[in-house]
């Protein structure tokens, strides 16, 4: 019963770093502390990068396993936390283009200008994202499966976790879509017209509200390279701001992460948000078009930008794992394949072998 | 006496909320905290969700309790808070849309195109509601009926603190208003007309700055639906940033509160402020048109978007206890209703027998 | 000399707030740590409300006190603080509104219409706000000699203090808006024509760069109250922000002030800016206002709005005090003069007794 | 080999950070804690201002130093750091200016005007600076040559690392600029006209997305003083961001440095943008000007504004010392110049002399 062997296994490396956390009432009676409760307390600094999310808290376990709902509870926590931090994140940032774009111009509105700017979107997804990690601790908040894949590669987070997540991912993106429809509804057909519904670059298209649309002047290869670029930075940083070794973090790491992924993600917002509209993560991006797809916005979601669709679906993974290589083989101290022999580049070359030492790693500890 | 109880046990909580900081200074004398000091470490780690507040502190009752103005504060305290939290909440928001409202396409300010626009009515409640929460920390520092409601609901926050609070809450809501009024009377007169005092859809209407109007296009549904699902997010959001057992939340939980609360409310005005102009929260909704209505507004306070003045009083109180349940039954693993046998239904069925449960602890815990 | 008698007396009661600071290793060794040491941690947690700032510290004192200019700093140190403080201060708040009216419109700005809009005003001010506060920590950072007085009212800030930081705070704003004035003066060149100079409500005046002016429609009281409601949410929110037994402020409250001082400037700047242009600060609005008298705007910035240079002078003090009596009486349950006997009236009716204790108190403490 | 000399001290920094962070588990060996551990904790402390970044940490060295990468990553571990900190703050700062320049008046845009507005421009480089500060802080994170030159001066940063650090930034200001040329091909070609490269003040220019351009109605002297001064205040102020002996700053001062320096460039932005862009640093503005100037932008890069580009390379050199002296000498009392004897001029006297004596402690402290 992997539980079991979370909670029984002898504290393991983790422990120090908890132990001068925040916390500091521990040297007199680390002794008492049991290594399960060290396994959490890092969980909580290295939050979003851990490789291996707690999966069950004592008092959760021992306490309420007999109800049935529990036990549900407790077999899908992960995808649980996944699915609500991607919901909150789509429905802040679908939710503040929707008010931007549909109110446009709006006499009424206080100024007389309508309610918000390219600003408020900026905004809007940022605090998605920012309140999306709050929301989906309990699973690392990855929130992407481009965030989530690297971290596989790269951060040992076990793959097997990988395809939960990403359906996890994708259903908050879809699900998010669908409220951000109901509740917007009405200002639609006021603004397009009743049941009409367009994709851009018609004038009144509002197709733009659920995913993301190319600008007219783009070429497919600026396409890609702009959502890899954007990608790269993301992930580039998001190491950075979970890296303890470098001295730019802050000693209470994890609970600078939100902030400092709100001024991420606001700044690629404003930065590199013209040309893609930064979707940058494939459960953003593919969840809304689908149900956008699926709300009658017709096969212009799949054709528009001459097939654009499949780009933030794949340029993300690339851009994320190369600008997490970027940082682990320039920034990055800390254990990563990078920074052992071969450049990591042994594993490219007998993947099954390195596979199987993985697996055999993580079995021993218990964490898959 | 209440008082009596909280003020004689043995740990006054000053001393103790000092030694469990972050400081770690505890390790040698941690045997010697009383259960008391427990219920205010609580107290200040869970601000804003906490199911009792402190009601007293030592030198306070004892060293002025004989001042009759002493006396009052103490037995008020917590309305007192509750009150200023609300009042400084609508003073912000309720001023942050006079100014933008009011100053609309001005060409002598600063820019030549008035004092600021959609975005900073966001600014304006955001920061609103973040300084409420510093002030009415005493209280709990709830500022909202619908969140004390889900309180009383699912973290066990006494009922009979309900009436009270909602008193305060009221109050502050509506005197706030009065003082917008009073503060920009001169501009209201300069923008409608001398004692002209119109409401939405009016071209120059002003009652817009006190309270909520919603959109010609919306359906009755819709905006219930607008409201509701707003209010879901908050309550949802709330919860996550209060849940230490969630690895998302800050170690320091307490410190960042209000600031998330700043991000979460920006954000709500941002992506879901256009329809329905985003009240969640019947104080601050009732209280100012209320005193609109007395100050000239006419009917149509009550009458506009067909009737509307009652959902931003009902759908808050749908939208928050549905957040919190959706909360307590995908993410929370604390103490919920939820998480016990019948997934808390026991207590739909046998309301008494439940209230009288809850009683007889809370007068054990002496907190009633 | 008074520097000994920090130094030498014995630790006083701010020993304790010291001790479950962040620090918190001092359990053990409490009893090294000597009682200098100790005040200056009180200090760094009260940053703004300290009833005495310290005025040297150790290494300074003993080591470099030989040096003529050490000698002179050490005096000074104080006023020195308080004078950069309101220059930075200033220098962003005054800078942002000339950057904003100089470059009303211009079409070559990045985005085709000037550099900056109203909200960056309230930016501008909040973060001078803000970092003149991390810049004068050493004086206490009042910036205000408004906020000064009600300390020394309400908080036994030493009167004696008071005439110093005034001085030196009104001599900041004055070089400050020198220093804006040799920065933009081919920009305000270029706007009015050279070497014209206006003050509204000329369509191109230039004089609202430097202090405020109020809207036409404003009648005489109007201007105060809106001066003096500012002044007195100011007030409150400061007192509550730096308020240890509110339980909405955070443990580690002193690092979280400078921001939640930026929230305060900002909310203040987007939701009572309009009317007067929120000077609530003698500092900030009369300095600038001579400064801009002597380069020349003529002796209409006194005599425009009716003379109304005034009400910036005077109001923030009839605010800023009310505001604290306000938050003394129904939130502080600290040591203030309105949780003694008489409401604190008897220092009114008393007032020669009443200075002749607080001197005598101070004496004793070796404070003034 | 001072590697060798770091990498073998007894007490190695991982260890005695997480001693002395926040926690206060220290109280039982602060005895144990050797002056190197010391001067790590100065390090996580005083980020950016430190005298000698780590250059290597234990497991880094001993584990992998016998592979090639990671010997040259030891060599090159601080360039690399000031390289890509640089890098992502002007592809920030340069993306930002882009996306808002190119969009200029978009009604596509959801809003209808654009896809930003200048005070987007503000957000990018503030948030440019910040996430620099948290990828390079193995560095220092100077991020710029003018603040590298003055802590040499000022604060003993070896001046040995002084032509390194600037190699370092100024390539990555020239790689950053060649990759948002990349990134924003496309729509420079839709804005301009395909091929066409025009330098302010063409109305159709581009040339200010890479470095700045003065407006056309400034003086020489007035674009070296607008230079100057806000680098006067950028370095007076990280001054006070870092000097632990304020009371202003916060005592987990490195925590919420890299948030104060948002502020502080966005007020910077805000407040004295407007006339000549703020360089306030030859990394950010020679680098992408030579870049531009290498992508075919014209003569006309070094031309315009009168040859102006040699004052952003000069004048924040000029600026940035007067700034620390000024703070030096009006506010700091930790180890300066301008605190010894003579107040520093000695150096200024006998510069062989002083160098002499400073490698000599260098030499022994083994940090050069």
């Amino acid at each position: 019963m992997k539980l079991k062997r979370w909670t029984t296994r002898p504290g393991d490396h983790v422990e120090h770093i908890g132990e001068h956390g925040d916390a500091g009432g521990a040297p007199l009676d680390t002794n008492t502390t049991t290594s399960s409760s060290e396994g959490l307390r890092y969980t909580r600094t290295h939050l979003g990068l851990h490789p291996h999310a707690p999966i069950a808290e004592e008092h959760d376990a021992t306490k309420y396993s007999s109800l049935w709902w529990s036990k549900v509870r407790l077999a899908l926590r992960e995808p649980f936390a996944e699915f609500f931090g991607v919901m909150i994140l789509v429905l802040f940032g679908d939710g503040a283009v929707a008010q931007v774009l549909l109110s446009k111009g709006q006499t009424s509105a206080p100024g007389g200008d309508g309610y918000g700017n390219y600003n408020a979107v900026s905004w809007g997804w940022a605090i998605g994202v920012m309140l999306g990690v709050y929301i989906a601790g309990d699973s690392g908040a990855y929130l992407n499966p481009a965030i989530t894949f690297t971290n596989c590669l790269l951060r040992k987070l076990p793959w097997r976790r990988f395809p939960v997540y990403f359906l996890a991912q994708f259903l908050g993106g879809l699900v998010a879509a669908g409220i951000i429809y109901g509740n917007y509804v009405n200002a639609i057909n006021a603004y397009e017209g009743h049941g009409v519904r367009t994709v851009p670059p018609s004038p009144t298209a509002t197709a733009g509200i659920f995913c993301t649309y190319p600008q007219a002047y783009m070429t497919k290869a600026s396409m890609f390279f702009s959502e890899f670029i954007a990608s790269t930075i993301l992930m580039f940083t998001i190491f950075a701001l979970k890296d303890d070794t470098n001295n730019g973090v802050s000693q209470g790491g994890g609970n600078w992460f939100p902030l400092g992924l709100f001024f991420l993600i606001f700044g690629i917002g404003a930065c590199f948000g013209v040309e893609t509209g930064y979707a940058i993560n494939l459960a953003r991006d593919f969840g809304p078009r689908l149900m956008s797809y699926a709300l009658g916005y017709g096969h212009e979601v799949w054709s528009a930008g001459g097939y654009y669709f499949w780009i933030p679906m794949v340029a993300p993974f690339c851009g994320c794992v190369f600008g997490g290589i970027l940082y682990d083989a320039f920034i990055y101290t800390g254990p990563s394949p990078l920074n052992t022999e071969w450049l990591g580049l042994k594993d490219v070359v007998h993947p099954r072998q390195a596979i199987d030492e993985r697996l055999r790693v993580q079995r021993k500890e218990g964490i898959v």
